[in-house]
């Protein structure tokens, strides 16, 4: 999709939703631009009128991720946006109005190679599929068998396949059946997860399982907050798992009643002031002298607080002892030697 | 463990320890009253030495959960805590100084019913387990069976047993491996996970797995903060799994270019006004009344936004249309009816 591969052997890449108006055009790329700075790679936007699809060509001068137009039920608006230049369409092809607009939605995709997001949603399925109103992980497979085979019918298979839900078991079990039934590339994700806390955690265990098992190559985290928040938790859920690297690792322990030192404070100003640092390197804020550096050993670099003081240490080693008002900036300078030694 | 099952088909139970001085009785009873508000079951708290060991009674008194003294290596300790009336020790017998040592130890935790925790940690394992210092799933695991193995000798069989790790996977292979060889409860959590929102979302990760594969007892998720956000995440993964119930859950949808009402502030208010509601309810908070709804059909109750108004519904049935600024109110007085309804 545009300049980024999906599915195969690729990364598994992170992507985000806009939350402005589309047609505001201005607060649009405002919010991208936060969100590519957050390492975003595939942004998407609402397109629910005509004078949203209009807006795309400005959103996406100079754009440097591929842009995905999501569609609701009115094919014009995907003809629109991929005249407009969009790199990806969110559409399912069943809800739009039969066979002969699907074709030409289709024919437009082929010729500009613009694969279709068929996003198949728990919480909208198609009436005859939801048995009683219960929805089954079958059903969800169903609902995308069907939107697929119509794509394939017309020879199109630049696909790639979601079966969101808020509900995290009958997501897992609909990806996993389909994930054993076709071999196209799936976008995975919690839809409606919630609040930063909550909706954080709950994709983490969603996505997080579904990764561990082979499955997903795209990853969305939908929050109902700040966009910039869901990049930041895709990386966090992709870097637990060692499937993607971004920003410095820090692993700071919970403190007890051994800690004698701020820790709680010292680490989240670490964080801060090493947040907009992408280099592979592992952080260490621990809570005691005695315990600290040899459990961190691991870590390229850190600090272990004592009473009033704290040791810097590197791969375990302690290095000097500095005052507790001075370990941050110690630590800073220490992180500052590493990377400079590395580049030079 | 005292009043609490751990293991077979038990609820998995959810634990925290404090951060605050032991030797402290007021800020620790303080900061333990409000993690059992919070949910938190068993509790933790590290006995340094013996002035710690020797307010355990005080901090016991009136205290509604099992308390575990934490103690490394002095074996004093742990006979000081089991002196105290704790109802659970987190001691590894192989580094209290030899078997008679571990033998007194047994022989009081024994008399007394008191379980053993034994807590291997990847950055503080055996040096001889860590072949070239590096620290394997096997190494993890050889070391919890030594200590395994000391304790069944002395005929002592109350044991669960812990393998933590900052890393992700080195974590979930070492569970997986053990939860295959021995059948004692198991206690899991990722060790320094980190701060706040990094911490949670890689404990989410490693804890999320492991129980969806049906491994773990009891749950610590560990941060560097206040312990009790430790049960509210500990919680949060457990509900994303059905695998507990507590509090209100709330599903609110990411908002996206339709939203035309302030959902992310509605969504923060609804939860903050729902923090202290332990009830079974599913309540929505969606942002367009076209989809709101039908997608959010499977909530108990829920509020749909439009422009400058919104929609109350109930199990997807619209109820009535309020004005925005009256949306909480209206949903907050809808939800103390159903649960007046469920009690009366």
């Amino acid at each position: 999709m545009g300049n980024v591969t999906i599915g195969g052997d690729a990364p598994i890449t992170v992507q985000s939703m806009t939350n402005t108006d589309t047609r505001n055009v201005a607060q649009t790329r405002a919010q991208i631009n936060n969100l590519v700075k957050a390492g975003c790679e595939i942004i998407r936007v609402a397109v629910p009128d005509m004078e949203a699809a209009k807006a795309l060509p400005q959103i996406k001068q100079g754009l440097g991720i591929p842009l995905v137009a999501d569609i609701h039920f009115d094919y014009r608006l995907a003809l629109a946006s991929l005249e407009a230049g969009v790199e990806g369409l969110r559409i399912n092809p069943g809800n739009i109005g039969g066979e002969d607009k699907v074709a030409a939605v289709v024919k437009e995709a082929k010729r500009k190679k613009v694969p279709i997001r068929i996003g198949v949603n728990a919480g909208s399925l198609e009436k005859d599929l939801a048995v009683g109103g219960a929805v089954t992980p079958e059903a969800m497979v169903q609902s995308a068998l069907r939107h697929i085979t119509m794509l394939e019918k017309m020879d199109f298979y630049d696909i790639k396949v979601s079966l969101k839900a808020s509900d995290v078991p009958l997501m897992l079990e609909a990806y996993r059946l389909l994930a054993g039934r076709v071999d196209y590339p799936l976008h995975i994700g919690v839809t409606e997860a919630g609040t930063l806390f909550r909706g954080s955690i709950k994709s983490a265990v969603g996505i997080g399982i579904l990764l561990w098992e082979g499955i997903g190559d795209t990853v969305r985290v939908s929050l109902t907050g700040d966009p910039v928040h869901e990049v930041s938790a895709a990386y966090e859920i992709l870097k637990s798992l060692g499937l993607r690297q971004r920003g410095v690792e820090i692993i700071s322990c919970p403190t007890c009643g051994r800690t004698q030192i701020d820790l709680i404070t010292i680490a989240g100003e670490v964080e801060e002031r090493l947040a907009a640092l992408d280099e592979p390197l592992k952080v260490a804020v621990m809570g005691c002298v005695v315990n600290g550096p040899g459990e961190a050993k691991h870590a390229d670099v850190g600090i272990a607080g004592g009473k009033g003081e704290g040791l810097i240490f590197r791969k375990g080693k302690v290095i000097r002892k500095v005052k507790e008002e001075l370990l941050v900036e110690e630590l800073i300078k220490e992180i500052d030697q590493i990377i400079n030694g590395r580049n030079f």
